[in-house]
């Protein structure tokens, strides 16, 4: 069952009132308590259990720290995750960087950086080794190999993102992992971690216990085979893809069940295997499930329209606040502050409405013919949920369109004490979207993104000052983010080559 | 055919060097000569004939000067597009603001601008006449609307982006369209435009006749039913769409051709219709047809991995850089630089490879087992085709990725003249996907995104200037974007909100 929003339509209008629609909105008590929930529920049953926070599925700096601060590490796919994990200060041995295709430029900072590095291919290990060499600095002691062992898995939902088997793009495939271990050995690392990630959004404890097997089967394959000794396995990771309910009625995966679940297969596995005694850690690296229902899309509905039997409701909101939908056909939660969610569509409140963005691309849906309230129109607040994870983080700017600000909610003082939101990034401007452009000096001017737009030039000779103009319009085409835009104005020129 | 890159080998090496990769390179003489052929094709037919270049496809200023120097209008989607439109200083009648779900602020822009307002919905006609009597504008005496016929076409690779028919979300159906223009007349309107779009990357003539004849039955219809004047009619809008050959071996649209047989068919139907003699001018709004063939994103391969029986060839390009292959399963033909591109499977010379990007998301993929260069492989520069269109506007920035800079080739001096390539649009920086953000201050410290990373922190204590560090780090972290990384780690810090 989808979260249901912590702020009232009250509170939701008096957000949009401060802040603008359409803005992202996160739970700081929700987000903090799902992700020590997780913790205390693995390490519960596996001493020195780690979390590793997917930092893709919402790489606002702010939500990392109250994560870090909860006890996760961070997951790392880039070298940008990589600079922000650092700017956050966060113990390299709290890093993990699992990329793909990884270029020798990425390898050097992860290793400079210290962090803990998951190679994706045999052939990174003498990149790896290259880049170290080149620049004075050891092997790693510590190294991991992400392995696939040819298990196509996937949700249901994107059919097309397979994340392991055979025609996955992902992973070191058993007749490399031998090789791979022993070259790495051979170069100097002493411990050792085993990861595999073949699944997202996973609601089965099933596929669980088999990844815990399928790994414990390749480190025992391994570990005999490169000489690596049981006390040097410092970790399994299974990866992330703890999923969440995204669909009413849907139940919520218990980490407690899961976490007892997998400490008897591991214990079972490792007698079976004979790798009882000194076991590894058990790592994760969840991302959807520690932020995901703790955010919800906020957005006005600004058009209704009726077209061949049809009713669409037009919010200010697009594919660039929220992809999923228009890429995967995946499915969203959607309510109306204010307006009881009809429960299914022989509610006599209920109408099935569609719900789409304002973007020129017909991918651009949120629901189609789904039985939200009849009454709906324009004006309302439309509350897209779990939009805390892949969400912002996969947004474009595909027809100019800006993606929202990200507003946190503070953790309330007590019952009934009021919200407080914090704006933990800014909306963009259309001024930011031509910021880095140029026009070559022969083919005339450049853009002067410092001075106002025609439309309020020719008002301005009306008497008004031309900065107040520019602010109106400011307010008028960025609806509500009129002091990002009119700053943003301020300082950006766009620069002209020779 | 898809075009052949205009760069050789050595300069497509030397651009590398100096912008790093991978880059967007555009070609001035192509994308020039392109939309100068197809208007001059269209105007020999229809006196008056206008294209407005879809901003959408590529929104970059010093495109957009050179194809309104060429005599394109543009065909704007929002606010950020007529922004740039006026910043461009086009005339207003030379823009088309063709937008769906529009908001009252969105339509005021539009209005103050006096660009050619194309509604997609009856309501909007209410919400345009209520903004501009608030603004004290009068009611445009030129109103276009969006027709949807009911007919649902598209073109093969995008069987979701239905842009038309029953189950699309864009334009008025039959059964508003004359109420709607009857009410704009109603409103204060003078003269009228008719507006179809319901295809994509369209490759067959006979879509176009079909477009011609269903428009001018409609305009008949709601000339007769609203008492509009023939000679009231400015124009009819036939929309964009017009394909271009991804594949190899694939023919182009003929604009010449394709102009004389609208030529006939608008005549035999304005004939037909009793519609012969003052005839609404003909307007177009391609966008991939004019930049697209001309864009070729060059990427270099950096690890190349065998897995499961298949050779992997990984790009330092992702879906930030081109997402159409990963969304739509969108065909890009593929060009090694400097080895000659297979005929097809069978060529001795010919390997099946997957050309992928380094994304953490499966549909990360440019290609899969395409017959390619058997001997391509680390450190070739990959040129993916057609990118001019489509391919940075679609970029995100997911997983922390940056999206390339922008080139433009300058048509050369003469035959053999040298390549002059300038930069028009710079690398994005890992400090700008962080500028906008805050931590709120009982969180802890704010990132001070103008520092150095830890990476290089720790060398600069070994006696190094800190600065020259930073460079380095950034050389590395951003692969040849140094110099923009570090003006902009100079130029940004992150702010701490209270």
């Amino acid at each position: 069952m989808p979260k249901p929003c912590p702020l009232s339509a009250d509170e939701l209008e008096a957000v949009a009132k401060e802040h603008g629609t359409p803005f992202q909105l996160y739970d700081e008590a929700g987000i903090e308590d799902q992700a020590r929930g997780l913790i205390k529920a693995f390490a519960g049953s596996f001493p020195g259990f780690k979390q590793f926070y997917a930092v893709k599925a919402l790489p606002n700096p702010a939500i990392l720290r109250l994560l870090t601060r909860a006890g996760c590490g961070l997951d790392c796919s880039s070298a940008s995750e990589l600079f922000v994990a650092d700017k956050l200060g966060v113990a390299p041995e709290d890093v993990m960087y699992t990329s793909n295709f990884t270029s020798k430029a990425d390898l050097l900072t992860a290793a400079r950086q210290g962090v803990v590095i998951n190679l994706d291919d045999i052939s990174l290990v003498e990149d790896l080794a290259g880049v170290c060499k080149g620049a004075g600095l050891p092997f790693p002691k510590l190294i991991c190999f992400r392995f696939n062992p040819g298990l196509g898995r996937t949700d249901s939902e994107t059919a097309s993102n397979v994340l392991g088997g055979p025609d996955a793009k992902f992973g070191v495939p058993r007749e490399d992992l031998l090789a791979a271990y022993s070259r790495a050995k051979a170069l100097g690392a002493t411990r050792f971690g085993l990861h595999m990630m073949t699944g997202s959004c996973v609601m089965s404890d099933d596929y669980w216990t088999e990844t815990v097997s399928v790994l414990l089967q390749a480190l025992a394959e391994v570990a005999s085979g490169a000489g690596i000794a049981r006390e040097d396995w410092a970790f399994i990771n299974i990866g992330g893809g703890l999923g969440i309910p995204y669909r009413a009625g849907e139940p919520e995966n218990d980490p407690s069940r899961l976490a007892k679940r997998l400490r008897g297969v591991m214990d079972a596995e490792a007698a079976r295997l004979g790798l009882a005694g000194a076991l590894p850690r058990l790592y994760m690296e969840n991302g959807r499930y520690v932020t995901g229902p703790f955010g919800w899309l906020v957005a006005r509905c600004h058009v209704v329209k009726r077209a061949f039997g049809q009713r669409y409701c037009g919010l200010d909101a697009c594919m660039s606040n929220l992809m999923r939908p228009g890429m995967y056909g995946a499915y969203h939660h959607i309510s109306v502050a204010g307006k009881p969610t009809p429960e299914d569509a022989d509610d006599p409140a209920a109408e099935p409405l569609n719900v789409v963005g304002t973007l020129c691309e017909n991918n651009d849906w949120f629901a189609k013919q789904r039985p939200l309230p009849a009454s709906a129109g324009v004006g309302d607040l439309f509350v897209v949920h779990d939009s805390g994870a892949h969400s912002h983080s996969m947004g474009f700017q595909y027809n100019g369109k800006l993606r929202a600000p990200e507003l946190l909610l503070r953790r309330r003082a007590g019952p009934g004490a009021p919200a407080v939101v914090q704006r933990v990034r800014e909306r963009e401007t259309i001024a930011s979207l031509f910021a880095e452009t140029s026009i070559p000096a022969d083919l005339g001017a450049p853009l002067r993104l410092d001075t106002p737009a025609a439309a309020t030039r020719a008002e301005a000779r009306d008497g008004e000052a031309p900065t107040r103009k520019m602010f109106v319009w400011a307010a008028l085409a960025a609806a509500g983010a009129a002091a990002a835009v009119a700053t943003a104005l301020a300082m950006t020129r766009a620069r002209q080559t020779a």
